[in-house]
């Protein structure tokens, strides 16, 4: 299978390929596909990690930023993050979520091209990425977003 | 942008591109690329959450299979279904993993194509898929894996 793989261009495969969308959204830069403004999840520092959990649920992408009114980013925090916070035995119910979050956090600026920004995930073991201007919150976009038609 | 995406096959590109690993693996059977055996994350039905959560963040995938010992598959659990789970003020230090985990599961086949895995996952909506026939478990596959040099 794996040289057959190389000698027929798999790529081309799974474009021509019935239902696959794979590529199509490649060359087009990330702030034509992020989800930006009410779709874009965002929590303030000063939210509990209860709030958290809810904007996520809310914008359905498994993770949240966390910005300021002037949405510079402060950190982020995703699904995976929970997992370990309660692997740690950490107070769920009481806690912030600016101790518990990721300061900082992947970014990508807005001209980047689709696929450097999949590239970036694969590498990172991330499945969302912010798009941002510096600390200049612009939106998210989730893998999904990339491979889909 | 998106025009100069259609015309000049963006696959192609995405393929060529420094670092773009993307399609290389996508001809491949996903039994060529699963995680099997000691890396393949599951977990007994009479388990509870907590033991689920350990699992999870061992091997890495972001879920477990929860299965018999003859590894007949009865259900799975993700880092999204954890914060729902909290969402709904389930009482998270003593649910046992049979009361909140998906039963039955999303799967393919071992001969499923990637790119095929990799499209249901997409329309899907989900980031992992098992590999089973019928009901017995045989590996795990992450999005990240059928994008990965
Ligand atoms: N092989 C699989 C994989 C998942 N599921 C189930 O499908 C549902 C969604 O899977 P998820 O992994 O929880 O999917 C999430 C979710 O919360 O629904 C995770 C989240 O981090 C993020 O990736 C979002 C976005 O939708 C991504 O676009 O998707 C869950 O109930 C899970 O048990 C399943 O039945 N079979
Ligand atoms: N743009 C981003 C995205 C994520 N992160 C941080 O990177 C770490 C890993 O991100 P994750 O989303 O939690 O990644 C997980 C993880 O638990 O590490 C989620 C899990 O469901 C599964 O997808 C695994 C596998 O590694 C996938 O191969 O990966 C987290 O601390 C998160 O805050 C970040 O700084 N910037």
């Amino acid at each position: 299978a794996l040289l057959k793989a190389r000698g027929f261009t798999a790529e081309d495969f799974a474009l021509s390929h019935p239902g696959g969308a794979l590529g199509r959204k490649l060359l087009l830069r990330v702030d034509d596909i992020m989800h930006s403004g009410d779709e874009m999840p965002h929590i303030s520092s000063d939210a509990s990690l209860r709030d958290a959990l809810l904007e996520i649920t809310r914008k359905n992408m498994g993770m949240t930023v966390i910005c300021n009114d002037l949405m510079k980013i402060e950190g982020i925090f995703t699904d995976g993050d929970l997992r370990r916070v309660f692997d740690m035995g950490i107070d769920i119910q009481h806690a912030s979520i600016a101790s518990v979050m990721t300061p900082g956090g992947i970014r990508v600026r807005p001209n980047t091209l689709a696929v450097d920004a999949l590239n970036l995930m694969q590498n990172k073991n991330i499945t969302s990425v912010m798009v941002a201007d510096g600390d200049h919150l612009l939106g998210v976009v989730h893998m999904h977003d990339m491979l889909r038609a």
